[in-house]
Order: C-alpha cells, then sequence, then structure tokens
C-alpha cells in the first residue's frame, strides 16, 4: 500500500488525474479501467477530461462501471451510468465503443466478461464515511461475493433514496462488483478528500480487516494506492 | 535473449510445451498466444495436448495463427489453419471460441483485433533455413510491414507450392503478419531443431540483424527465448 | 483464483514444477520467487530439480524463505533454511548468490529488501489442517501484519517441537512473513494433497475469510491459483 | 508505436512528466528508469521536479544513465551525470542511493546489473538530427551491440567537444548502452521538439529501419512512446 497526501483537494484531483493519464499512457494494447461516480472524483475528473479529450492516441481505453442503481421503471441508464455520463464521458467526449456499462441485465456476466476482456488494470474508487465502496455496504455483500445483486430492506432503500427524485423511481435492488471482483483487479486506486473522511481513514489504515468496514478488505490487495489530502489525513 | 539448447528434439518439445503451460497457468484473465505449424513444432504438440486437453482451468486462452495461405478456389480453411487443426486444436479439444482465425478476408483488421484483444502475451514460432519466419520470407515483407498480403511470384509460388496437391489451388498470394506485428508482442519463443538449421541459428545468433535473414530482426525483441536442440546448437 | 485438481500426488507435483519452471523462463531479468518447506512440495521439487539444476538460464531467478524456525542456540541455519536445502538448493546445485535467506537476524527488513529487489514474482506455499499457511498459525499474527517475530507460547512450542531432536533446541519464537508481505506478492501457488487436507480445502474455497483459518485471505489475491489432487479435492 | 502530439513545447514537458509520474506511481515495489540529458528534456524536468521532490511514496524510484562522457582528467562525474545532476537530481533532491551511475569503471557489467536489477522499466531518451540516440551515433554501435565503449576518431571528438571547456579535457573514448541494452527495456519513451527534427522524426516514422539513421531501430520495440511538439511534426 502506498500512501500519498496531498495539501488540498484540488491537488488530489491533479495528481490522480496524472496517475490516471500516466496509467493509459503505459499501455500500447488495450487497457481496461473502472471509475467512480460520486462526490469525490469531481476534481479528478476536472483534471482528466481534458487530458482525454478526443485524444485517438488514448481509443485503446476501456471504461467500466462497477455499480449500478437502476431506476425502478426501467430508463435507458442507471443513476451510476447517468453520473459517469455527465461527470465524464460527456465532457470528455469517450466514443461509446469504449464504455462498457454494468446494469441489472448483464450483471451476472460480469465477471467472466472482464476476464475475457483481459481483467481490470485499475480501478478508481472512493470510500463512504460508513467504510463501504461501491456497492459494498456494511451488511450487504460478504468478503466472498463477486459481482452481486442486492435487495434492498427499508435501511438500504433509505440510503439509495436521495438519488432519486420520485419514490416511484427507487428500486427494490441494485447492482454492485463485490469484494472478489475488486480484489481480482490488476491495481486499485482509493481517493477520499475532507475532514468527513478523517475518520473512516484512520480506521482504514490503521484499523483491523472486518467486515463492518467492507473497504478494510482492500488493504490486503498487493497494489493499493491511497490519495487523499490533509484533511482526511488530519487524523 | 535467452539461449536454451536442448539434449536433442524430444527435450525440446517437452521444455518449450512446460514453458507454454506455465504462461498459461500465469494468467488469470485473457491470455493470447498465436502458435506455429510445421514441422518443427510437432513434439511440442505431441507434449502440450495431453497438458491443455479439456483443462477447464486453461479456457481463458486463446489461440491464434499468424499467416495463413489460402486455397485459390476457397475452402473452408487456409493450409495453416487446417494444420493447425490436425497438430493441435482437434487433438487437443480446442472450443471453437477460443480459436481467431487470421486469413484473406480479415488480415487488415488483424493488429487493430490484437490490439483491442489486449495484444499477444506470446508467439511461438520457427525459423527457416533461409532465415524466414512467419510468412515474412527474403525479399518479400520489410521490417516495418505490419500484418500484409504477400503477392506470389512465380519465385515464391514455387516455395509454396508443396503445400498443394493440386496445382490448380496455388493462390496468387498468401497473408503474414508482418515484422512490426510480431514484435509487438509481449515474448516471443523462437524454436529450431537438427542440423539443417545450425547454419541459420548460428547466424542469427551472431550474425548481423539485416534484411536478407528476416528473423534477424527478432533478436532485438526484449523478451525472446530461442529453444533448440544439440544439433542445431552445433555450430 | 484458479483450481486445479490433478489426478494424484504425483501429478500434482509434476505440473506444479511445470508451472515454475515456466514463470522462470518468463522472465528475462531477475526472478524473485519464495518457496516452501514441509512435506507437501516434495513432489514439486523432485520434478523441478532436474529442470533447474546447472541451467544457464536461469540464473536471473532468486530464491527467498518466507518464514524461519531458529535453533535456539544459534546454528547457521535454522529449520526452514535446512530443510530447503536439502530439498531443492543441494539436489538443485542453486548458487549461494541466488539463495536470499530470511532469519531471526533479518527479519525487520525482509519486507523492505523484498520490495527493494522488485517484489515477488511468485510464491509456492501449503496450508495446514489447521488452515495455517507459511509461519501464521491460528491466534499468532493478524492480517494486518508484515513480516513478524512470533513469540512462543507453550501450545506453539508445542507445536513446532516435531522440528527438534533436543528440548534445549526448540526456541521462543520464530520467525514469518505475515498476511500482508504474503498477499504483496504478484502470484500465490497453493499446493495440497492427501485426504488430510480435504477438509480445510473445502473450507478454504466455500468458506468465509476469517481469523480462524489463517489462509482464508489468501483467496482475496488477484492471481491465486490452488493446485490439489483428488484426495483433496474430495470433500 | 503510440504518437503523441502536443501543442508546444511546454505541453510536451507537462505531458511526459505525467506520463513518468503515473509510471512510477503504477510500482508498488522498484521501478528502474533510465533518464537522460541534454536541451530537449528541460521542459520535461522543469514539470517533474516538483512531483518528484522529497516524495517518500517515490523512494521506490531508481534512477540510471545510458550513456557518459568522462572527462580525460579524470574527475568525480562526466558530462552525463553531471548535467543530470544539474537537470535533475539537485533540484529534485533525489537520495544518492536511488542513482546508479553509469560511468567508465562500471560500463562492462551495466547489463547484467540492469538484468539484476530488474530491468529498465523505462527508458526516456531524445533523438538527434543525425538520428542519433544515447551514445549510439551513426558509424560507431551496431544494432547488436551491448553497453559499448566507443572509440573516439576525429570526426567524434569534434562531435563531443563542445560539452567541454578545455581541449585537454576531451576523452578517447565514450560510453554508451548500445541497442540491444536499450530495446531491452521494458517501455521506451522518445521525445523531441523544434523544427530542427522535424526531418528526422518524419524519417523514424515514414523511413526505414537503417544502419544510418541509429534511432530507426527503436520502431521495432513493442512498447514505443514518440511525443512531440507540433513544430516537429510539421513535416
Amino acid at each position: 500500500m502506498k500512501i500519498i497526501v496531498t495539501k488540498n483537494y484540488e491537488e488530489l484531483g491533479k495528481l490522480t488525474s496524472e496517475y490516471l493519464l500516466g496509467l493509459m499512457l503505459s499501455k500500447q494494447n488495450r487497457m481496461n479501467i473502472a471509475i467512480t461516480a460520486g462526490k469525490t472524483p469531481e476534481a479528478v475528473y476536472k483534471y482528466l477530461v481534458p487530458k482525454v479529450k478526443e485524444k485517438d492516441y488514448l481509443n485503446h481505453v476501456h471504461y467500466y462501471n462497477f455499480d449500478e442503481i437502476p431506476f425502478k421503471v426501467t430508463k435507458t441508464v442507471g443513476i451510476t451510468m447517468r453520473d459517469l455520463q455527465n461527470l465524464f464521458f460527456i465532457p470528455a467526449n469517450i466514443p461509446a465503443a469504449q464504455i462498457h456499462p454494468l446494469d441489472e441485465n448483464n450483471y451476472q456476466s460480469q465477471d467472466e466478461r472482464l476476464a475475457n476482456d483481459g481483467g481490470l488494470d485499475a480501478i478508481l474508487l472512493g470510500i463512504g464515511a460508513d467504510g463501504h465502496y461501491c456497492g459494498n455496504l456494511p451488511g450487504t455483500t460478504t468478503f466472498e461475493d463477486f459481482t452481486s445483486k442486492v435487495d434492498c430492506d427499508e435501511r438500504l432503500k433509505d440510503r439509495i433514496k436521495g438519488h432519486f427524485d420520485k419514490e416511484e423511481d427507487i428500486p427494490d435492488y441494485y447492482i454492485t462488483m463485490g469484494p472478489r471482483s475488486i480484489m481480482s483487479a490488476k491495481r486499485l486506486i482509493l481517493i477520499a478528500n475532507g475532514t468527513r473522511k478523517a475518520k473512516i481513514m484512520k480506521e482504514f489504515i490503521h484499523g483491523k480487516v472486518n467486515r463492518d468496514i467492507p473497504a478494510s478488505i482492500l488493504r490486503m490487495h498487493p497494489d493499493l494506492t491511497v490519495i487523499m489530502d490533509e484533511d482526511t489525513a488530519s487524523l
């Protein structure tokens, strides 16, 4: 595990975008990366977009999402893909042929598809204040799981409802790559910023690997890089 | 360049088959390999077939041919694929989904296809007494070429006619991955056996990189392993 | 995780030795491997020794041990290195310059030394009927540990005393690469044979990642290959 | 081969520095890189220095020079190492333990040393208007050479004399990693800027592999990235 502390959130975005660009350039053939939606990566994409937008020399880079919350009444895409489009795919003008959505219809073949595509070279992911990563929330998947459909009880529906404008859109389940799927990637990049993440990052780095903090298993990956700002590192 | 000299042709086949098996096992995700037809690899396939036949744990291995001589009146497959089927694919019962033929219809997209598949992890190839490898014969492709269609003049027709029972089947051209395509692979394994190859292997190892000996460029690859028997190494 | 079941113990040894040879040949530069002593690998070394003995083309392979039980009254080497010498290093005539002992004097720098040497390309390890691997026995190291000195209480002394002829030689501690150190390797190969290992392997493959079975964490490694014979796979 | 054209020299420096940083971050264990002195990389180092200066998370990066022109009357270091110190090592405050000089005393063991260190993960190099790279000038080394001592006739002395203030300092020879050594690296990054390099880059990209243009062999490397500005790409 490598730990990088940046001065602030802007520097986190800049450095992470440079790391990602370097990874992309370091492969001559197909490069597969799964990327995260949410608030944390906003600065990453801000710096990454101009680096990758309409660059012919990056047309070997293929993008994946690692979780998806579908609308109950099916729309073209779910919450994660919609957010990734707005955050990155649309501003960076990534060709559709390089985007490989994971959704409620194909999740059962996600692990096999990834293996056949050569595996993930990298995953960019965040961590929640509760220790979740991707859709692996406390009390949902276990360390042994591959890509899974997670049924939502009232507690989970409550957790995801913030993504939806209308209550009738909230689905009864969501999809996520499980711990085994994530750990199968060649390289993990975990980003965190702000004081709100300070407590969980302290536990992540110094605490025990345990099921109450799903992300704690990521420490065991042979190629994990943690990038956080000083606020997060304050504890 | 690593040079391995085996006691005899049987040992060459055995050792090469073990190297190939090791490469296959060393990847958890898709593994791409281009393999050679012809006389030299017969011992390799003899030992490799039982190692790979109906092994579920090798269903991530994908096979490619690197050249093809089509029949003039088109048949289902050309000379190379027919020979590979007889030598290896049929006895090893390799599923069709793991075999990716290169032929006269798709050669123009071969390099792009390989890049999209993640590139070749390895190529097993032989060398001719004239210094050719794959379909890169003296006076055909040049070092700068990617996968190419080679038009056959009378000299070349004379070279390839031994593959055909009927003269009317001899085509006006053949297909080959060019030097740039071959050099793009992650790893090259060059096998040679018998006194008939002794002179060319001496030139290959000690001589100059030059266009009269097409294979001479392979010495410049960062991951080349040469496996030959004592007869070939005698000079 | 790839699971390979061989017909019997001989086949396990043969296949594992071929995998190891393939890994060694697949690197042109330095290759680092940590290997296991004990009963399980005897068949592996039987087949591996002739493949590597006095082979100049394998002088880039560097060997490490991953644990050590020192004699209380210090001798030149401890139990693990003594066993590895007898099982493999001496019969294979491995030059001392390619052997890098871990012992009670240098264990604190083992992880840093390995990182500086380029990291381990592979670890060959066994599993105990109690779920231990290397010196990571139930109740000793925890998942978060790197290379450690493990103090031996009476229970542990009882466990290791079988290695010693004289009671006065039994030490108060032993050394082991911890879970984090082992998980940092690029590739893990776990071997098991016999009915005695059937129960633990069933738990390993189908059970939960948990601290009572230290080896259970190895399932989370992105490049783990399990090789066992039919007896072990019987459950 | 990947070709990247940047708007101008500043962008070339910025992009190349980001690629290098990404490569460094992409390895958890030892990372070996050989870097170039001269005018072309000045912008690279300008952007790279703040990215690597006193960053603990980059203490796994080891630096090498690939050629050296010693002073006739021996000083502590030669021309290349002196320039690298001024351009990069001193401003970036790189610890001496991470710098591995190649010089007239150790050049005969350079290739073996590199193999033992794990090989070069990357080489950053420039190209001369005459097609030279490193110390591989037209009429000096040949494609088959590893690290070599090049004796200087009057023509060569004339070429290198610009590096020296006093004529008595000009040596009778210099040291360079040869084509085989350079081609052995895992990854090559070739930078060029300005109209003065436009003609040679056109020949490099579209011309023939030939001994009059030593750098032409680099096109055959499986992982070459060319980064040049619009001025250089103008032809």
